[in-house]
């Protein structure tokens, strides 16, 4: 059965790739199983009947016959475990593989998160430099530890897997627009996942729905 | 093998159970795993001895065998995996009870573990009334949507599961000092929490060891 996701009808960061459907799409591709998008605008996301796929009222969901999912990591999660090549098949390595998962979306995506919202919203309070100064800090001592890890591996822990795809997106919001270049494995690290063939089809299938979006001129 | 897992040795929230260690305490006693536990001084959570178990230098870990795991999201899903009790056996509902995981780790906790940031580190900023309000407002709109979904239900998603267990260590991170009786039924949730036999031996457990490690008075 084709699952369904739901995306944002208009992108608010212009098909950059920002938003979390993108994390899902890119774990579709990888495994090579096809998909439906069922696009809704802002207002649409606050009715009760997008309440009923996530009651937090955002995307991505995911509907795949009598299942409907929301979170992008638990979505993630569940095609991993229904197709091979987004998680070891050895029980440690797979343990493991999934702790990145969960250090990329509780430990390293918060602070960056907040800072795009600081970025965005908070903009012109007289506190904004003092506040994005400290985020800056908090930021620097993660990613200073993401380096340290990863040293010059290739992957965080051996082959590609989930825990790459997600900490991958996660970078991704703070590198797009800020200079990274202090940890020069991590933007290797970003650049070896973007170049990922599957990674390629999914950022294509995001930006069009964007460009479809955009008023001709 | 009884699984060793890391805590504070001396526990920053006086014993109130606030530290991530008490959520692997409780998930373990409800699936009656016994364990160890290793206590960390702050320095030693920085240390490359620590950093082999957990990059990010934090607690709590798990190890087990030739298995080292960090976050807790991670360690409570590997737990309810191998034990009956955290998650349902219905694969569709085992996959919701995990978005349930994902959505109190990913969704609700972040807003709140800034505002409790905040409330250490900022108190004496200028902006510190500006920016506790706007974390509040973003509070209020997630407990708002949860407090929604859960509506007289007992739990998030038909029996307690690890969803739910995730889902009351963050809020009670938000509801220890802060009245959360706008929403009645996410109080009473909290308290069918803490009621369960589990959580009170877990939350002992953890307060004896803020208890022994507080000077003889």
């Amino acid at each position: 059965m084709t699952p369904t996701i739901t995306a944002f009808e208009q992108s608010p960061d212009r098909g950059r790739g920002l938003a979390r459907d993108m994390r899902v799409r890119w774990a579709l591709e990888e495994v090579g199983q096809p998909y439906h998008v069922r696009l809704l605008s802002f207002s649409a996301l606050k009715q009760s009947e997008h309440r009923v796929r996530n009651p937090f009222g955002a995307i991505p969901t995911y509907e795949e016959g009598d299942l409907i999912l929301f979170e992008s990591g638990a979505i993630i999660l569940h095609i991993a475990e229904r197709h091979a090549g987004l998680l070891p098949v050895d029980e440690n390595a797979r343990a493991r593989a999934i702790a990145w998962m969960f250090a990329a979306l509780n430990t390293v995506e918060p602070p960056i998160f907040e800072r795009s919202m600081l970025m965005i919203l908070d903009r012109n309070k007289s506190w904004y430099e003092d506040r994005l100064a400290v985020l800056n800090e908090r930021i620097q001592v993660k990613l200073g530890e993401l380096s340290s890890h990863l040293g010059d591996a290739e992957w965080l822990d051996g082959a590609f897997s989930a825990g790459d795809l997600l900490m991958v997106t996660v970078l991704r919001r703070f590198s797009l627009g800020t200079d990274i270049g202090t940890f020069p494995n991590l933007a290797a690290y970003i650049a070896r996942a973007e170049a990922r063939p599957a990674y390629q089809r999914a950022f294509a299938d995001q930006l069009a729905v964007f460009t479809a979006s955009q008023p001709k001129t």
